[in-house]
C-alpha cells in the first residue's frame, strides 16, 4: 500500500503523463529547455520533502525540502506550485483529515517559521512571479531568505502570505479557499473512467475552462489567459481538437502551469480516495 | 544530489519514458492492460527496496522488498527484471564500487538467504518464465517461497541460481558476466547527446540489435526474438522506421522486456557517472 508521500510522488508523475494538456509538458510534448525528463527527476527529488510532510514536519520546512530536491535537475522550476499544493494535503492525509476542512486546518495552522521556509524555497529555484503590490516590496518572494527578517518583524504566517496573493495566484487561492477546486476535480477523476493519462487530461481541461490560469497571466498576460480558458471550453464542447491546441500552445509558449498544479493535487486526492492504478 | 536509490528510481522512469522502444510500453505507447501509468506506480513502489540496497541490506532482501512495492499496481509485472538488474548495482554504487568488478563482487557475495528472498519475490507477482530443466523442477521459480526448503537443502546462493539460468535469461547472463552489456550501454548513453528519451531509445535499439531478447524467446518464441534483433539492426542501419516498428511490435505483442531491463541498468550507471538530467 502506498502511503501519502508515495501517492503524492505518483500524482506528480501522473500529472505530467496526462495528455493532451494544452500548453504543458506532457507525455507527448516537451519544450526545448523544459522536458518530460526534468519532471521525472523533479518527482524523484520531491519525495524526501513529501515524506517529511507525511511524517508530521512543519509544512514550510517539508515544502522547502521538497523544492530543494525537486530543483536538482537542469531545467529549474518544474513542480514548485504542485509541491505547494501537495505538501499541506499530504500533511492532512497523514493525519486522517484529507478533506476541505482538514486541508484548511493544516494551512491555517502554519506559522511565521513556515513563512520563512517558504521564502527560503525561492533560493533554490527561479519561479515566474508577478511584481508585488507597492507596499509589499520588502516581501517580494524573489528576495528569498532575505525577506525573513521582515516576515518575523511583521509576524506573518505562511497562511497570511498566501492570503495576500490569493487574488492573483491560483495556488494561494486554493490554500485560502479550502482547496475547493482540487477536491471537486478529484471527484471528477474518480467519476471518470479509462486510462489515467486521459482522465488527467480531461480534469486539466475542465479546470482550465473553469477559471483563468494565473501562471499564464504572470508569464504571458491576461489576454492569453482568457484565450486559454475560452479554448479549453471549446475543446470540452467538441468544437476544437485538444491535440492541435496542445501543439499550438506549446508553439506559442502559453503554459497553464497553475492548472497543472491543481491537477496534481486532484490526482493525489483521487489516489488517496481509491483511484486504482 | 540524488543518491544511488534515487538514481535507480529515476532510471526506471527514464527507461519507460524512452521512445520509440519497439515492442515496449514507452512514452508514446501502451498495451491495453499494461500502461505507462503502471510503470509510474511501479517506480514509486520500487524505491523502498532500492533504498534498502543503498543502505546495505542483503541483495535478496532488498530485491524482494522492491518487487513487493513495484507490484502494488493492477498490471502485475512491470519492472521485475529491471529491479533484479538495479538492486546489486545500487549496492555496488553505495559502496563506491560501481564497476564491472564491483558489480561482480556484490552478486558473487550473495547467499542462500538471498536465493530464498529471490524465490519469495515470485509470490508477489506473475513473471513470464520458461519451464525449468527436468532436474530443476523443485526449483521452478513459479513455486515461489515453496522452493525455499530445496534451496536450503542444496545450499544454493542467489548467484548459483542465476548461473543455472544464464544461458536462457539475459538478466542472469548479466549477473554472471560482470554486467558487461549494461556498462557498455551506459558508455553509449554518456557519449550520445540530446534529450534522454532519445538516448534511451537508441541504447535500447543497440542492445536489441546486439543480442536476442530472452523475454521474447520465453513469451513469444525464438523466431520472434530473432526477428526483433534483425529489425532493430535494420533501424540502426536506416533501413526501417523505428516508430513504425514500434507500432507493429506492440500490435503483435513482441515485447523485448529483457532489453528494457538492461536499458534501465545502463541509465542508472550513466546517471551515477554524471549523465545530466
Amino acid at each position: 500500500m502506498r502511503d501519502a508521500a508515495e501517492n503524492a510522488q505518483l500524482a506528480l508523475l501522473l500529472e505530467v503523463s496526462g495528455t493532451p494538456k494544452p500548453g504543458n509538458v506532457d507525455r507527448h510534448r516537451d519544450y526545448d529547455d523544459l522536458r518530460f525528463e526534468h519532471f521525472m527527476a523533479g518527482a524523484v527529488g520531491s519525495l524526501s520533502g513529501l515524506r517529511m510532510a507525511a511524517d508530521g514536519a512543519r509544512i514550510g520546512r517539508a515544502f522547502e525540502r521538497g523544492v530543494a530536491g525537486m530543483s536538482d535537475q537542469s531545467a529549474g522550476n518544474t513542480q514548485f506550485g504542485a509541491l505547494l499544493m501537495l505538501t499541506p494535503l499530504v500533511g492532512a492525509a497523514a493525519t486522517d483529515r484529507l478533506s476541505q476542512d482538514g486541508g484548511s486546518e493544516v494551512v491555517e495552522a502554519t506559522t511565521v517559521a513556515d513563512a520563512c521556509d517558504f521564502y527560503r524555497a525561492f533560493d533554490h529555484v527561479d519561479v515566474a512571479v508577478d511584481d508585488p503590490p507597492e507596499d509589499m516590496g520588502a516581501l517580494d518572494v524573489r528576495r528569498g531568505s532575505d525577506a525573513v527578517p521582515t516576515l518575523q518583524e511583521r509576524e506573518l504566517t505562511l497562511y497570511d502570505v498566501m492570503e495576500r496573493s490569493a487574488d492573483r495566484d491560483g495556488v494561494a487561492a486554493e490554500w485560502t479557499g479550502g482547496f475547493e477546486r482540487s477536491f471537486a476535480a478529484a471527484e471528477g477523476i474518480l467519476a471518470d473512467d479509462g486510462p489515467i493519462y486521459k482522465r488527467a487530461s480531461r480534469a486539466f481541461l475542465r479546470l482550465l475552462a473553469d477559471e483563468e490560469d494565473t501562471f499564464i497571466v504572470t508569464r504571458t498576460g491576461e489576454a492569453a489567459a482568457a484565450e486559454a480558458t475560452e479554448r479549453a471550453q471549446s475543446v470540452l464542447d467538441g468544437e476544437e481538437d485538444a491535440e492541435a491546441l496542445a501543439e499550438e500552445f506549446v508553439e506559442r509558449d502559453i503554459n497553464p502551469g497553475t492548472t497543472a498544479d491543481l491537477t496534481a493535487a486532484a490526482l493525489f486526492i483521487a489516489l488517496e480516495r481509491g483511484l486504482e492504478v
